[in-house]
């Protein structure tokens, strides 16, 4: 990790680039991979998975004894500390729940909203060298709460055709409606078209590499909706003199070992704290399994120095971190300045390893700079908003030459007889 | 409009079909010119100005003054109407700030959300024959409430070169940072670029023809956000024998008369309504201004006689209107069992044409079926909910094991270690 010391504006813009992801051709694969599924369903979807995951499944939908068995496989430990993030990310995600609120914007007319779940919903988890059941849990329990009636999970099969018994005890415990050991941007293609096996979901969630990224923007762009483009992780760490410089460096690597193309950054206010910092982070290196991943990973991380808290405030906002830790004495008055960020961890015991499994924030958030658009995924995620209005024939009355005076101003005559030939009945009425 | 009585529902996707919208290679035509925005910026969009719109600008943004004039263009009426509207859609849209709310999900872990608005959205408002000036007051006041420090509209230029006053005074009601006259595709092409008098907005939102809409739709590949892709709009009518047909057959053409592909949908008990309601559809489109827009559309439409109610709720839900009215004696008992609409009317002095304009909820809705995974424009279409975490020393100790547990059987051993590392220190501490 390089030392910035007080850049320029000018320079911010090269130390909060991300790592170039390599491009792969990726939009012309892809179309490939939907045009195969389209058109062979069921029967392509078994031929990628033979093709990328070098295993021949006769069916794609995982039995149910291997779901229920799943949870035997695991140790007691685990299933406990399963079921606290499960009743902790319940417990954040129920109080997302909205209260309807009815407006009488003028007399006589009432507005409101009301929340519907979507019916369908897909969810992909990775698969790869560790199993994230961890996201099972993030995107099944919200989607459990705001009622979708099938939750589909299809997740990578192994090399010896299972499905990890971790994923599997989740997915049961969020009550999927089917779980589907098939992976890659096959997984997103059947999610997408539907197959004769697989249903079409309304909306696709969950992370992936850049075939299955790039899967989604295609499924997006077909129509499905999507929860985000999801790319490699990101935290931003600002520390003051009140941190301590050995939980920053292990915020900092925990975000590192994530993938080489992970991106730390941390922002200190003076040079001594980030020699600190940079001393802290080399020796905790040393003894970390992933020390490989890590070690490229922050290659591309540096520590800036910036002693004047509101230009590193506007360097936190220019860069939008998916993660976010204020390890300060302020970070309360702090955060209120912070517009763009998924998720942000207060204090020096907020590690963002909290976040990722068990304090109830949801860990799927916008990466890339996509916290300037979009928040994490939440409740309202898993549906939306439909709007409900009644006018009595007062109220109409009230509003009626507001809607005529306005739609003839647009042309649109039918729209101002609407309103006219039921004035004459009110009229009558009243 | 032709009377369907009885449908079975292998029947009923062809009855729902919403007429064919004819392709014309815009994929293509769109990507070229995004190309030629992004290389020769403001001169790109004055050139393709002076192409598709007929007129030769010296400039795109439209000028101060002739901003502070409109409204001296505008009637007294119209300027009330507007006002009328303005407050009733800014009560509704105020009314949907949320209360932060902190949820102590385990001793010590309190987690909460906060909204963060958009810093940069972009308005499209079409231009054609009539001005839509109320979309300016739909997009625009809930972007004001939600406090985006930019606010882009973009309209095309007439044929003399200038923007409609009624459109130019939403604007400067709205608080729009700046207004430029530039339509089309290439509108959605500047918002997303960027040139050198235009600046690249986080979020482009309004309404358009074919080519706006694959212009948002590519915007969204790469990766600028987009409010949705409209298409036609639609209207569902469901009446019993409380209704008034006149009403009803009101409200179908008020949805007729916006295109030749709007698509109008009735569903009603018995037959006797059911001609009752087509033959005041035809007595009311003698006198309809645009009667030979209206007369298309419904060619497209139908009225379906449906005894049961509930198959009459199956029939909606699979069809997702993106207006629906239910003009029944039970509509608030039905209206609950609605899970696909954009907005919902409720009783008989509730046309559509007031939630048009001036009920106060939002006009930007769902079309085409996409009501199935998303509601209308709101307040949060404008900012998104980032969420926060602080957890006390108490409260790491109490969810420490939890974390390292899941952690390690994930694979990432520094997530792990980044809590072991604060629990020794709490240790100290207590």
């Amino acid at each position: 990790m390089e030392i910035i010391i007080e850049p320029i504006r000018e320079a911010w813009s090269k130390i909060l680039k991300r790592p170039e992801i390599e491009k792969l051709e990726l939009e012309e694969k892809v179309r490939s991979i939907f045009q195969l599924v389209g058109e062979e369903g069921d029967q392509g979807l078994l031929e990628l998975t033979r093709k990328f995951d070098g295993v021949d499944l006769s069916g794609l939908q995982v039995a149910d004894d291997m779901i229920t068995q799943a949870g035997a496989l695991l140790s007691e430990e685990l299933k406990n500390a399963i079921q606290v993030a499960y009743r902790n990310i319940s417990l954040f995600h129920e109080a997302q729940k909205s209260s309807e609120q009815r407006i009488e914007t003028s007399k006589g007319t009432v507005c409101w909203q009301e929340f519907r779940a979507l019916e369908r919903v897909g969810i992909y988890i990775p698969g790869g060298e560790a199993p994230l059941f961890s996201t099972v849990l993030m995107l099944g329990i919200p989607a459990k709460i705001a009622g979708c009636k099938e939750i589909v999970v299809c997740t990578p099969p192994s090399a010896n055709g299972s499905v990890d018994p971790a994923i599997l005890y989740c997915a049961q415990l969020i009550g999927a409606t089917s779980i589907y050991a098939v992976g890659g941007a096959q997984a997103i293609a059947a999610m997408t078209l539907g197959t004769e096996s697989m249903v079409k979901v309304d909306k696709i969630f969950g992370p992936g590499n850049q075939f299955v990224t790039e899967a989604k923007r295609f499924s997006q762009y077909l129509g499905t909706a999507i929860d985000m483009l999801a790319g490699p992780s990101e935290v931003c760490v600002y520390a003051d003199e009140s941190c301590s410089p050995t939980f920053v460096a292990a915020d900092l690597l925990s975000q590192a070992e994530h993938g080489e193309d992970s991106h730390v950054l941390a922002i200190v206010p003076s040079i001594e704290l980030a020699r600190k910092v940079k001393s802290e982070v080399n020796l905790q290196l040393q003894d970390l399994p992933r020390q490989e991943v890590a070690q490229k990973s922050l290659a591309s991380g540096s520590i800036v120095v910036l002693s004047d808290q509101e230009l590193a405030i506007e360097l936190i906002n220019q860069y939008a971190p998916e993660h976010l830790i204020l390890a300060t004495a302020n970070s309360y008055e702090m955060s209120a300045k912070i517009i763009n960020a998924g998720s942000i961890f207060l204090g020096n015991f907020t590690p963002e390893s909290a976040g990722d499994y068990a304090s109830g924030t949801n860990h799927t958030l916008p990466t890339g700079g996509q916290a300037k658009i979009t928040g994490g995924v939440n409740l309202m995620s898993f549906g939306k908003m439909v709007t409900f209005q009644e006018i009595s024939e007062i109220g109409l009355k009230e509003l009626s030459s507001t809607i005529r005076t306005m739609a003839e101003a647009e042309g649109l005559h039918a729209h101002a007889y609407a309103v006219k030939i039921r004035e004459s009945k009110i009229k009558q009425l009243i």
